[in-house]
């Protein structure tokens, strides 16, 4: 999926982060700062490693490190609201890979925003990104789109 | 310019605001969090504008309003740091345009990341996006890309 | 209770706001930024007031504004934990009113931080302290430590 | 100083350390948001300390830990606004010290808020407070209150 794709909807995620949204999420404008979003994909992004076992920091030599983002602002969200982020691997390349995100109010197919990130795969040591390990590879295909 | 095109550089800019990175930017893994960046962009985005009395929340009917975002990080950024941020207008639509930023470390041609935000232009009272008015097209037009 | 008095404990509290830390809120030190313990005051003290109706910003003419805050740190917190915040009323004065609150590890006795905030009750219109409603001084005073 | 002490002025700082306030650092109601002071106090405090060239994190074994903050909000600031902040060391104990800030309209005596932070001498080996070494002892007490 790109910036321009179509929307995603709850069948294309298979992980899920519930996010409660702060009162001080918001800005003078009355919702959800634009760069709160990116901290709430972070929070998923995290949860979506975590399951392997994988820390930030961590002692691993291998590190996904994000390379660039792209979010779509579906509909403005102002609190109190619960969200829920569904996070599925869509593509691996050689030395990178790339998560979607669809942000969905809580228990509802109401799309509030998705987006993409890609991350390389860098060797923490050498400070460059580097092929990803095949063990790596089984678990973002697995993980992937339905 | 799209998230895949090539590096902006500073002679594509003709407005520039600066950014002191402040300590409590930073993240657990010790350099400027991803998330902090839209703050930036933001900051630099509300600068270009004011140039011509806009103000957020303000009195104006019809007001931008973000619609998507992407960037790309180039280099991590650790506090202390001084940047400077470009933005320029690089295309408008009939009822949207393209905001393009390049955050360079301050004084330098060294590019930290690059981005993109599309805002529509929406008629505050009807709550929707409308043609964007002949004199709102002549200022982006003006600062856009030399 | 001031800054230096003794350390609350569970059985003050009457109404609990649950937290969950997000990764994000770490610092470079790799534990929850100081700051960012005021944000979950924040939380807490707004769902104390949401009880009552109260929303911010909302449409009442006397509204309570933080004119000062105290805290202390009693044990770093680290991603993930999930916190529990109590709050109560401990002072009701003539304009003025003291919330304390304590941060806790969710379903435990340990004590992470805690404070104080002293709220002036404002009338909005005019923007000065004004006596406190006999209504809301029956909240507050209901509400207050057990 | 206590938290119902006296304001601080001007000629009680020696040291002082700029803010420009960001569009972002607004909340809902459209003023600074009360935790976004702890950030900006943060930035003063880590300046005041990198002038002896500590840092954070950093490798030094005494190292100063935030154990307890009061603020007095004396005026709402709103976007845009420039800020400075005036720090000094108001007491020095045997294991802790007191930190004191005026927070100012930039180039004026417009006193926005004033706060305190007592920080433990923690030897980050043993992990816990310490007697304060002669050499950080003189620094704090030099650059004290006129």
């Amino acid at each position: 999926m790109t910036q321009t794709a179509g929307r995603p909807a709850r069948p294309d995620f298979g992980f899920w982060c519930p996010i409660t949204v702060r009162w001080g999420d918001m800005d003078a404008l009355g919702h959800v700062n634009n760069a709160v979003y990116m901290t709430y994909l972070e929070s998923a992004r995290i949860a979506f490693f975590e399951r392997w076992g994988w820390r930030f920091p961590g002692e691993r030599t291998g590190v996904p490190v994000v390379v660039s983002q792209t979010f779509n602002y579906r509909q403005e969200v102002t609190y109190p609201a619960a969200l829920e982020i569904g996070v599925t691997c869509t593509e691996v390349r050689r030395r990178s890979f790339v998560l979607t995100y669809g942000v969905f109010r809580q228990g509802t197919e109401v799309l509030m925003g998705d987006g993409t990130t890609i991350l390389a795969w860098v060797d923490a040591a050498a400070g460059r990104a580097v092929a990803i390990p095949d063990d790596v590879r089984g678990l973002l295909t697995e993980t992937g789109r339905r």
